[in-house]
């Protein structure tokens, strides 16, 4: 029989395709064209059918799907750091807002961004959902770099450096939605992104979702971050342009259901403060949670119900906020504090396995974007997002259980080699879409100029 | 004036010398002659004042103090993630305990010790507190690589692979005590290192403690490590062989104050049950507690109140525990997890600061251990055990605040020199007294071996 040939043929010491939930394969491979994965089988099946027109040999290495980060505000990488340990609200009012009104434009956008991907990529991230505004320097950023996202359209009532309110950033969203319709682009797809409902009022949040609905997309939100949110809610219900009439004081979540909002075409950030009942609502409608853990933890947020919330049948998926709040885009750092933590918050140690975490991190994340078809495992038919990690250092030996591993011990430097949409982007920890000496002295540049003006505030 | 001639020269873009508590140096040089550090001072200064035999340039990095890991049990880098996601005791009787009696003894001892020196290392770490058995094979490992360690004489009161029992321990500690006494040896110190309250009644442990003074040493055990290891105490009190006859119901701790065992001679580790009154007892007395985050999140076993703890005055510090239940000896991840945890229980994002987290893994560490006048700073007169960070990739790029990027920011992979008592031990990643490719070839046979017999097992 006449051999196939392919794109990219990738042999490798173990493969862990997520689906199934904790099979590892061994000595397996996986084989690309184009911009797809066309088999998954072993070494010898695929030397008798495939030739590759590149072939690698990944012998000390694991293959995964790439992680996906479902919240995340990646130019802020640039504010990385700038302002630690402080309440909230004075890192905000002090630190961040100052900074964001003086900096924040479509040349910072852009070295941000391209900056946040190659940190990704570096750390075996093949597609992250994003919260930001210029959307349409970001979506260049991922042409340019191969990289994979969900481009949220920033939302908010009141003006910023992007728009001049409400309106002004609906109609900036709608040639996205139309030009990015899921399906429609190799690599992007949009999502609406309002930022709270204590910064978006109902009038304009039915507006997103009609648009939401008309071009069967996502909405990406901070909901039920911390217990002031839910505190404070009633209040903000009464002050927003809508017409509800009722004396009863509604948490936000209450208030999303009450207003059509709770739909499988919601996607919660943070979630950290939630009921028995707020999770079967949650779980009933299909809608999805993104689990922050270290933004969570540093803070002082709150600790999210993981463990309830898959116990109810909620589709949990791992992110890593913004640089500014975390301060890496880690998703190895956040699956291992995910497990963990849940065990931690449940005071059970079978809470939140490995396998669990994993598929939080690659699967669900698929899911909450409606690309579960597309990404999120290693399977036939799939876009060929894929990571390598290299298992031959001291701190990965020795290795009983490759899954337990993926989580428990590897790090964003273990990640030797990705590939999305069937290109590869890093090799041997080369990154090959993205100038790292070029980015760097930008980055470099762009700190200095941040730090002289955040100096200056403080004084 | 002529220069002074000294053995190293370390000129570094930024210095963390600890103490002060947050102070960066800037464009600072660290000045090392023999085992110790002779200046700290800026660059011009330096230039004018020292010759180095050796001098080296770190243009993009931070010198630290090396870092300090106060519980751990290091050749266990052999059962890395043997078994995972388990209740304690399924794990502890299916998979650690079976294949400790089957493995464990001198030549497993020196493999794992090797591999673990390499692992700290390469993180960073430059001393540890042990706690397991077959010290001498331990203290060898430690001299050969110029690893720096405090050698806990594991103490039970059943037999293990290493002694028939209490006074067998008893006896094989004594020696070591005596050679090992605080200030005569360049690198090793030696503790005592009952396991546990439930696995050592109180007359051995008085027999330790009467050793300890003896030698002037301090006992290592664990302590409060779980809500059931509290509420279980009172009944292992009575079976005890000391003769007390109260009736009333003691925690571990209040027992461990009547028996006169609580004193800055005691180091804690874990302590995640602990009152009000418990913790002004162990400020008062001057013990140490070693909180282990990572451990403490994974075994569901709790979550240690650390700002409560020092806002009262605890020595507080930092341990990774095993690489069995951890799964890495990695202290950067528990500087972090240190910061972000603290906030997320305390529920205030100013609690733990990085600068904070930094000296428990340091200076508190080394106060611990009765050395604070040796290690845990970057100071004239100190042990020239120094880290450098690097801080030139994409990933630690901005920088705004140098203590904030090495607790949350920087990974163990930063870590691209190590100096312990005054000698390289990493160069530019490489490792310079351990043979990496040999120590990871017995590693993977371990493995082997283990994982054949742990799988024949569980059939």
């Amino acid at each position: 029989m006449a051999k196939v040939t392919v794109d990219l043929v990738l042999y490798a010491a173990y493969v862990i395709p997520v689906i199934p939930c904790g099979v590892v394969l061994y000595d397996a491979t996986v084989v690309i064209d184009k911009t797809r994965i066309v088999a998954l089988l072993s070494r010898d099946e695929a030397q008798s059918r495939f030739v590759g027109v590149e072939e690698q040999y990944l012998g000390h290495h694991i293959l995964l799907p790439g992680l996906i980060n479902l919240h995340t505000h990646a130019p802020m990488t640039l504010f990385r750091g700038l302002g630690d340990d402080k309440a909230l609200h004075d890192w905000l009012a002090e630190d961040i807002w100052p900074v964001e009104k003086e900096f924040v434009g479509r040349e910072f956008v852009k070295a941000g961004m391209t900056h946040a991907v190659a940190e990704m990529i570096r750390s075996g991230t093949t597609c992250f959902n994003n919260m930001y505004f210029f959307p349409n320097e970001i979506c260049s950023v991922l042409e340019r770099t191969g990289m994979r996202g969900a481009v949220g359209q920033g939302i908010m009532d009141m003006a910023s450096p992007y728009g001049s309110g409400p309106d002004d950033f609906l109609s900036k969203a709608e040639p996205n939605l139309k030009k990015y319709v899921r399906g429609c682009h190799d690599l992007i797809t949009v999502t609406m992104a309002p930022h709270s409902p204590y910064t978006v009022g109902e009038h304009t949040l039915l507006k997103v979702d009609a648009l939401v609905k008309k071009y069967d997309a996502r909405i990406h939100i901070h909901l039920h971050e911390t217990e002031a949110e839910c505190n404070d809610s009633e209040q903000l219900n009464r002050a927003s342009m809508c017409c509800h009439k009722s004396d009863q004081k509604l948490r936000p979540l209450a208030n999303f259901k009450r207003l059509g909002l709770l739909s499988d075409r919601l996607i919660c950030a943070h979630m950290t403060q939630l009921t028995d009942e707020e999770i079967d609502d949650i779980a009933h409608a299909g809608a999805h949670v993104v689990h922050c853990p270290t933004s969570n933890l540093k803070l002082a947020s709150g600790i999210a119900r993981v463990t309830e919330m898959l116990r109810r049948g909620v589709n949990v998926t791992l992110g890593t906020d913004g640089a500014a709040s975390n301060n890496s885009l880690d998703m190895f750092g956040e699956m291992k504090l995910a497990a963990i933590l849940a065990k931690a918050e449940s005071q059970q140690s079978t809470s939140v396995s490995a396998a669990e975490a994993l598929q939080m991190a690659t699967l669900n994340g698929a899911k909450a974007l409606g690309l579960e078809q597309e990404l999120g495992s290693i399977e036939v038919g799939k876009r060929a997002d894929i990571i390598a990690i290299e298992c031959d250092s001291v701190e990965m030996a020795p290795m009983y259980n490759p899954v337990s591993h993926v989580v428990y011990v590897a790090g964003r430097e273990h990640v030797s080699d990705v590939w999305i949409n069937g290109k590869q982007v890093l090799r041997k920890r080369q990154l090959t879409t993205v100038d790292e000496v070029l980015i760097k002295k930008e980055v470099c540049e762009w700190g200095e100029r941040i730090c002289n003006y955040h100096n200056a505030l403080g004084k």
